[in-house]
């Protein structure tokens, strides 16, 4: 960070792989409709269960973006 | 909540009537602008007082919505 | 409480009217297995939302209870 | 709140009816020897069971009140 | 979730291969007493460490599971 | 720990001597039903009052236990 | 708890001799300007150190009290 | 702090000026009716906006203050 | 507040000048593309370091504004 | 604390005796290789469990000591 | 843990590769100068983002290590 | 941050100025023992008080430093 303004936004990513690939996919999905996105801290890691499997990973993260 | 990517915003409701109904406030003015809202958790329910009475009720809630 | 011990649960009841309700929900469950149920604390109030709804209320509480 | 100084106190109400109750309860008492109560948060929300019902609604509010 | 009351419990599960995996070793295990297991929550991760390496993962999660 | 799987239970001991023995309390009770207690974490302490005196202290504890 | 209304001051005790003494000191003093009062919960141990030992333990507390 | 026992009061301070100066608010406005203040812990810090600009900060503190 | 409803961003502002005005560089930023600000909260303070010099100030902060 | 710099250091003292003589240790051990030990404040307090009794205490505290 | 005393550092480990790998690097790096490493705890999982891919991951760990 | 291993330690500097100069004491402090000081974040503020007048700042920050 430098001395732009940026704005966080918070985001739950879904991943039926892996808990770090959630946070990938809340990314992608994000870099869609936003640019200069530049940094994402994990809020919360949480998951469904399906038959004592974990069905996918859920990873909430707030995303800061600069506001140009 | 499936394997889509989910957006979170905060929004503070208030209601004469009661806290639950605060929560409803803020979730019919979010609807107006967002599509597929699909849950909310409480932040914080605080208020306004006049002559020692509850004046009304304000809910800080996150709403979460699908992505498209 | 008194010199007994206690042990604490952690449940999750919903109701469509409201969220004072839904903790009832909870306990009226947990009272079909436990005896000597004596206090609860809330920890998280959320829900579902349909059409802008709130389609029902979902109350995370911890119920204490007395060990014979 | 404007330039004033506000002073906070923490207060629990309680109410056989709700939790919205309880937290009026505990405005009606504090009104009793404080003026110029200005806003509540909520702080703490419980309460005592018996034979598996609410009893009453415990809860736990500061109250901000304004300084001459 | 719907309008089923849910009970929540807390798990300590442990792996050398990842903290992912961890968790799906403390489901595992509570699958094997409990059925209807239905979502998970990390609480904490930590692990224990031998020669500057992470001998195993620890990933305290709580699990929901439906009362029927 | 090492790599087995531990549950965690939540329980309120007291006692007129000491926080400390309200732990104890709080063991002793728990491992009347449940096996392979390994460990405990203090949650809250607190107390009841009598005559500007210390009654008895309450002291809620975690308790991991090793399942089989 | 019953249904009276009770406030919560908050007092720092200290004791040279234990961090449970250290709670008592703070309510035989509160209990000289206040009646009635009935519970307390530890928010903060901490204490001064001299010659690499405790000099005293200084606990924060809350005192509830029924208002009349 | 010594062996003395302390109570500690919250309130809220505010400034046109700066944050820093809306504590000195809250402890010049408190000094009025109580001696022996001691110690302020920062809470909270926030304000209201006019036109995009800082109206006032606005800084909950708590203060401490020795019983005689 | 009254009764309308508001919505709640999080943004980080930075200056090289203090705290405080890293706070007013975020509302500035957030007053161009968006009405009615109308109060602020301070989530987090940090800052880079330059030669043991603070290099700027980084505050995050909730700013609410209201919902025509 | 006076208008010196202080570091503060994290350290696990244990005891078979109680969670005081815990904090203790960790003091004692500190003191042999750091000067001007200033306070403590405890960050949290558990234990080890054998046969259903504590087999020692384990407190986790800060320690804020005076650079020169 | 027994009856030692342990210290705690907090290190930022980093990688392209995982969140469990940046775990790693931080430990490997605190091993180079320290002995004894015994436990870590996650305290933050964050990183940072280029083109809306995750550059690399940042974890912020606790590190227990036994003093002799 | 990049791809560096980094180290974080608390500590407390004090300024009868402001609290932003009480974060550069402590840096300054710092920087006189430690190289590549890069960032560092507020914990907690507070302050003593003489004759109603803050008589010194106290802020307690984390301060992250490059490994070599």
């Amino acid at each position: 960070m430098n001395d732009h303004v940026y704005k966080i936004i918070e985001v739950v990513g879904s991943s039926t792989k892996s808990s770090d690939d959630a946070i990938q996919q809340a990314i992608t999905k994000s870099g869609k409709s936003l640019r200069n996105l530049d940094w994402f801290e994990v809020v919360e890691t949480r998951g469904h269960i399906t038959d004592a499997k974990v069905a996918h990973f859920q990873v909430k993260i707030k995303i800061g973006f600069r506001l140009d």
